[in-house]
């Protein structure tokens, strides 16, 4: 594509840079922003810089904070004794948005993908390992994507914790609420009914 | 959505502010940034500071420029006396990128539209009658999409400017009616402006 500006060349390469976002909907982006007020630009890129420059990891879960500890861990009144092990932020904001759990996260930032040169190091598993030792924690509730990666990062945990005792769980698999049974697929279903619960538990809540 | 970082939530409110972007991609675009180096959200936030408050409209076409007047107008051996005209800069890119055009384009930065409220003077309708008046112009090619509002604006322009003995065309109608120009592909663009007809023929459907 020829650019009549150097200027917009380069802020159209940038905003490109990012995932999902081509040429095409980079000029549209920056073109949109030249006929907005300046003031939004500055705003856009200040903000930027500043969830960049100084956000950080919370100390203890390692989810996104702004102060040494997170919001969720520094809450009153939440089970300190249960945590819930998830891959990412975005996993930890999705269960909040549920108010179906109170208790606290762990963050391990990926899953083990050798394919990816991912190995357990890469996580943060060796703080998780040792929560577990310290003795406090009373279960470990599997949070991961149910892919081939997320079953060995729960199966390498597991093997790392085993000898503790606390108890460990993995949240439900089955057919989504509202979702018609044909259209599942197998494996979903087959584990649906191979864990089945009892039918008084599904009416609380 | 619950953000566990102030930081993070003011960055994706201001991502999600641009077209086409809502708080879920926002939000996975924030946290791809956290992941790349901070020198890249260093680049993206200057670039789009730089284009939005240095970039220059040339004062000759209306085209996106660094300078006073644009690389187009000032680049020798182009045919000053045939105009182009166009709604937006991103169809000064459209029509460059079929290199079937060597004369100079004129900026128009709409349509003429009353729905939203964009009348002829909110566009750059008089430069371009005063250019016609100076009597070095041979020829203007109307190439705005083929809508009513930009039939309505060719019109507009035509009837000002008929007086003055030049010749008008339109671009031919190769491209489907109600398409943008942006998205044609390059040879049904290029194509319809070798092959341009006088404008007064276009009156005839």
């Amino acid at each position: 594509m020829e650019y009549s500006s150097k200027l917009l060349e380069r802020a159209v390469n940038e905003m490109s840079q990012l995932p999902g976002i081509g040429k095409r909907t980079a000029l549209r982006l920056v073109l949109h922003m030249l006929r907005q007020p300046k003031e939004q630009t500055l705003m856009l890129s200040e903000a930027l810089q500043a969830v960049r420059n100084e956000v950080k990891f919370c100390k203890s879960c390692h989810n996104i904070s702004d102060q040494d500890l997170c919001e969720i861990c520094t809450t009153p009144n939440r089970d300190l004794g249960v945590i819930c092990v998830v891959e990412d932020i975005k996993d930890v904001m999705a269960i909040e948005n549920t108010s179906s759990f109170k208790g606290l996260y762990h963050v391990l930032g990926g899953k083990i993908s050798p394919m990816d040169g991912i190995g357990p190091h890469d996580l943060n598993i060796e703080s998780l390992v040792k929560k577990v030792k310290e003795g406090t924690i009373k279960e470990l509730i599997f949070a991961l994507s149910s892919t081939m990666e997320g079953d060995t990062t729960n199966f390498y945990i597991y093997k790392q914790i085993k000898e503790y005792e606390i108890l460990t769980s993995t949240i439900a698999r089955g057919i989504s609420v509202g979702d018609e049974l044909e259209y599942a697929d197998e494996i979903t279903l087959g584990r649906s009914i191979v864990n089945r619960i009892p039918f008084e538990n599904s009416l609380k809540h």
